[in-house]
């Protein structure tokens, strides 16, 4: 049976760790995005559909070509990260089931059923999000998560005659926390949560 | 700048987690449960919306109710785990915007807006989902996360006329490591992620 992890490791990935918007120079590794990766791709998923797929985005060129679909407020803060990763999902995940769920046909399930596609790729690719920023900040990363871009504009422009889909963007690497507001609150348990 | 977690810590929580369905008899106590959730609930999401709910089925009388809405597949495992965690979302957490993000109008930008509202809940629903998921296994537990049951029964029996509805269902409490089978793969970084 497992321990609870150690004080400093809760405060790593949940308690003190935060979400960052001024980032400090520097290049992240493909090695470093590679382990990110690894440790999310461990996290479980229905069926182990796995419908996350990530663009790392870090060249001067690819930035430029994010640009013009972030949320104004979102600019100067995506063109400041090391790296950001789209965090996307694939809407054909369900032609990996004979690789990734081979004691049964899970493909079947979903073949021509664009709404549970669709609600399967949007509920489990979040879930491997989620996966993902715990993971970078395992790995003594910070995250910038960010939901506000034109979805329609970064798939046409990165994910066109494909059937991946954006998400939400990450941006990533060592966050400034002499930049950081203050923290805002969470709902209480008994605001979010019942006993039955 | 953070460490990386140890290799104990980074196992507990994702190399060496599994999804289990055989469960150890026991309780679990309040304590445990609100400390799941008191870890989970400072995962980011987008403008802090926070839109998970979390109903904790615990009684023989809540897991009948329970019961008729699950996969065949699910009924043993769900029976027989200590308590089960119905991960839901509320569609009216845009409510609870001037508490969470007080420093702008953001119940503004989602107040009639169904659309965004369903979006939004999903996304940030399920990334609390698996923070959820990864605070469990940090404490310890073991997680046996579900989405095999009929959303619309769940929802009709434990969430009438309120704006809670179920994401999936998570047991909780302490699996039996004998009756796992081998791990299925995942897919390669060079299959899930690119480089620009």
């Amino acid at each position: 049976m497992s321990e609870i992890l150690s004080d400093a490791g809760l405060d790593q990935i949940f308690r003190q760790a935060r979400t960052y918007s001024a980032w400090r120079d520097g290049e992240i590794s493909d090695v470093l995005l590679e382990a990110i990766y690894d440790l999310a791709k461990m996290g479980p998923t229905s069926a182990n559909c796995s419908p996350m797929r990530v663009l790392f985005v870090r060249s001067k060129e690819a930035k430029e070509r994010l640009k013009p679909a972030l949320a104004p407020g979102n600019v100067d803060k995506t063109m400041a990260a090391p790296a950001t990763a789209i965090i996307g999902i694939d809407l054909e995940f369900y032609e990996k089931l004979p690789q990734l769920f081979p004691h049964t046909d899970a493909r079947s399930w979903f073949a021509g059923n664009d709404t549970l596609i669709a609600e399967t790729a949007q509920r489990n690719g979040s879930l491997q999000g989620a996966y993902f920023i715990i993971a970078a900040r395992a790995l003594g990363l910070d995250c910038g998560p960010m939901s506000g871009f034109d979805r329609e504009k970064v798939d046409a422009e990165f994910f066109a005659g494909t059937s991946w889909r954006s998400n939400f963007l990450c941006n990533l690497r060592h966050g400034d926390p002499e930049k950081l507001h203050e923290r805002s609150p969470r709902l209480e348990f008994d605001e979010a949560c019942q006993l039955l």
